[in-house]
């Protein structure tokens, strides 16, 4: 096993074009128009294997292949596209429709993020084969009756890595703000860590372990703490990246359901609104309103929470919370 | 000026490139990473111009590019990518991440959305050059003096089409449900009308003229209603799109800010999880959230609303709002 992946790990360019060009197709996982991304499964010499393909972003920095030379603030149309190679679709008074091509290398102006996975196992599949979702109306009681043991079946080793990050300095060089024995802030694996118009970090509190998720928040235990939380959040991240970016320009939520069930707060930049269901409502919900509920003397523990999940989430599909609720009339009285 | 648009009616491929060669760059109006494009703004000719560029979507139709001869359902990646082309960044264990180039080609697998506006108003410029946006608190205070007096001007003629789908059988063809004195369902103007992955629908009730925004919403005068409205949409519309979609996938919300002042309520696919900032925390609110808050004693003229609004909103930048919010420590405490 270690003689294989150290021989995977020396894999050349040369010997990955040769696994992808072995690559034998079998279904599309995931496919989207918007953001110009899909996913594929197939085999590679008959093991399963998961190729993801993503367009790269037009390069419109200063410095980028858009630049026309000895110019920082000047935009070059034909290093973007090949004007030799424009097909007018339609021209109505001052509108111009057309289908052109990208001058493209692989140095300067790649237009193609491919990844492998490979050999892929049946978890990696399951990720990308997210499946539909549907939108569901959790009562206490569906809670206490099957999210709340499922959640117990969620720690302990697979949350190893926050406990890693908290206590033994796992990802120390990337951490931007610790405060012992309150919260380390960090970049999210989203974040490319350079990019602050796409800025995406996460606060992982200590006390994260006692709370697994919205539900276990609690006015006199967490209200304040929350808003202390939330003003640290609004002043330091702006200092800590020399002001280029506000507290009014932080987008600051939870999610429910989580993907990991120690309480955590993900912080973007109001300018990444391409993030999809990360930050929509019905799953996403802001640290604001969820101060301002607690103030209103809203309890998370006793309340419905309506949110989509996907059709096999196991905690849907495999603890028998789906038959229930399927069963039931769940409409709105 | 008919002269010239007829001579612009008539341009060809070769004279379109020509305009673009033209292309004088001034600045970047939008950038999105995430959908892959993008609008700058320039000058052709000592007029202003606008273009956008958008990425196309990778082709994996039975049919498209990426379909290997005579198999229906096969797909050969070398007809996405160029297999000769491939940088590998990293491998770690399973993970291999890498750079490519496309297969382009004009007429098979275009590569670029290209629109141009020119020449271009200020009004054009202005649509595309919304600004960054920034996220608040709207205390009762602020609404009573910025955004009360604010929603009263932009009433009258500007919803006059309300009225006419209301009471003049304005988009009669198009309407799907109508109750007389309830309310009337639509398509949304940004649906095509027939993908059902893209649904879009709007509701517009007859009592939305005395609710402005969530703000009017009272517990004892509306949330029975409200009620009654939900169980509507969950029952009529999986019946009137041949139950081709169900309850559990409608995304049923309202906006605040909306963009105009009749109470209304947004249906989405939940699949649609490209409508960015339309479904995002911050912007929109799930009816079934309003109903749970309604029904928690929560009220919403007095409570405090967190929401982003683009920086050069009226109601921010030209109502005195801005100036008073930013003299103030919204700190929050």
């Amino acid at each position: 096993m270690l003689e294989m992946l150290e021989m995977l790990q020396m894999v050349s360019s040369v010997d990955f074009s040769a696994l992808l060009r072995a690559f034998v197709y079998s279904r599309t996982l995931a496919s989207s128009p918007q953001f110009k991304n899909c996913a594929v499964l197939g085999t590679i010499y008959g093991q399963d294997a998961i190729v993801s393909l993503e367009k790269t972003h037009f390069d419109l920095s200063p410095n980028g292949a858009g630049a026309g030379a000895g110019d920082g603030n000047s935009l070059d149309l034909s290093t973007l596209i090949d004007l030799n190679n424009i097909s007018l679709i339609q021209n109505n008074d001052v509108y111009f429709w057309s289908l052109s091509l990208l001058n493209q290398s692989l140095t300067q102006t790649p237009s193609v993020k491919l990844n492998l996975i490979y050999p892929a196992t049946s978890q990696h599949i399951k990720k990308f084969d997210a499946g539909d979702s549907i939108i569901i109306t959790e009562t206490p009681y569906y809670y206490s009756k099957y999210v709340k043991p499922y959640i117990e079946t969620m720690k302990g080793d697979r949350i190893k890595w926050v406990h890693n990050i908290l206590y033994n300095n796992a990802e120390s060089d990337k951490v931007i703000i610790k405060k012992e024995n309150d919260f380390v802030l960090l970049p999210d694996m989203k974040w490319d860590g350079k990019t602050l118009d796409n800025l995406y970090l996460i606060l992982i509190p200590y006390n994260g372990k006692e709370i697994s998720s919205i539900r276990d928040i609690k006015r006199e235990k967490h209200l304040d703490w929350l808003i202390s939380i939330l003003n640290t959040i609004q002043k330091e991240i702006p200092i800590h990246y020399n002001h280029q970016i506000n507290a009014n320009q932080l987008r600051i939520f939870v999610h429910y359901q989580p993907s990991y069930y120690h309480f955590h707060i993900h912080i973007t930049n109001l300018k990444n609104n391409g993030l999809g269901n990360q930050i929509s409502i019905g799953k996403a919900i802001l640290l604001q309103d969820i101060i301002e509920n607690l103030q209103n003397n809203i309890d998370y523990s006793t309340r419905n929470i309506t949110y989509f999940i996907p059709e096999n989430h196991q905690l849907w599909s495999n603890t028998g919370f789906k038959q229930e609720y399927e069963t039931q009339d769940n409409s709105n009285d």
